[in-house]
């Protein structure tokens, strides 16, 4: 950020930058402005995000149940009396079962899985608490199973283990589901990939 | 961020996101992203981002010559014996400052405006600290000021105001300088506003 000569004395400011540009979606001239907006605004911003930040280091929990963050361990999803304890979504990522939230249409309740399977970064299934996914399975009378992986290969791959392994265990009572591919609201055809467009063809329903 | 039913026991996480999303160059997408990213990985980035904005908060001081942020008062290079303290920049923003140090070129030392002259939003010249500087000019035996506000409207108007009060004061032995304006290093004449190039063109040299 500074040459050399300069460097000694601003190792706080330093430090903060290079801090703040190794989070995503910012690089060092991102992390340079937000540190002289903090600066200059010591007590409107700087002071309240450190104690936001500090508020979610010292309180937020990962969830036994479906591995959600939230303050309360259950979290507030799984001991919510108005939510379909027999139906599970799993998801990828705590980003995802928020999107879903947003949505507002689902009320059953989550397993986040934390990634997907991966040879290469050695992600096996016990990274992703599918032995536990299967334990609540088998204990808790689960009516529906919706595999909300990413559509992307390692996120169908992932479903694809999960299906196969609760075909072997044989549960006759358990509906396992997708969602359904398709078209985007809003979407234009010619902008789809062919991907896309050959699976809402496939899937096309009479109207 | 959430709906409205799970919505009360999640503020610690909702206050965060808000917060980082009011911060420059961060949207709301852009500032879930961050908060998961510290959530999952508290001791390696939260922690250290904590102690990082705590230490800026602590520190940090505004230099009463220069201006600038810096964790001493005087700043560092206010103080550095190996700069002439003959020559002053005069900068709209510590973030000027900085770029001015990345160059490597200048030996000067700084006026840091923190803004510039605007009636609209009442940033009068002492807000500016425009009357330190003249102050400053009349102590300390001031060979140069080099005017590098930006090359932006209320920029220049700045610098003519403060070259025009200093030629009120009659100071004959002060060189006031501006940066060159021209074509940029690896700019190409096709993708040049027709400013620029018309000032490059005044500007021309003899090679």
């Amino acid at each position: 950020m500074f040459n050399q000569q300069s460097n000694n004395n601003n190792n706080a400011i330093e430090q903060l930058v290079y801090s703040l540009s190794r989070l995503p979606s910012l690089g060092t001239r991102s992390a340079r402005r937000i540190a002289l907006h903090l600066l200059r605004r010591r007590e409107a911003t700087l002071l309240p995000l450190i104690s936001n930040l500090q508020n979610v280091a010292d309180n937020i929990k990962i969830c036994q149940i479906c591995r959600n963050f939230d303050v309360n361990d259950p979290c507030n999803i799984c001991t919510n009396h108005n939510r379909d304890k027999s139906i599970i979504c799993v998801v990828e990522d705590v980003a995802d079962l928020w999107a879903m939230e947003r949505s507002g249409l689902y009320k059953g309740v989550y397993h986040v899985l934390g990634g997907v399977l991966s040879a290469i970064d050695g992600i096996t299934p016990e990274h992703l608490g599918i032995d536990k996914l299967l334990k609540r399975i088998n204990d808790c009378h689960i009516r529906e199973l919706i595999l909300a992986t990413n559509a992307t290969v390692d996120g169908q791959t992932t479903a694809h283990y999960i299906n196969d392994t609760l075909q072997l265990l044989n549960k006759t009572d358990l509906k396992i589901t997708k969602l359904a591919q398709g078209i985007p609201i809003g979407g234009e055809l010619d902008y789809l990939d062919d991907g896309t467009l050959a699976a809402a063809m496939k899937a096309r329903y009479a109207v």
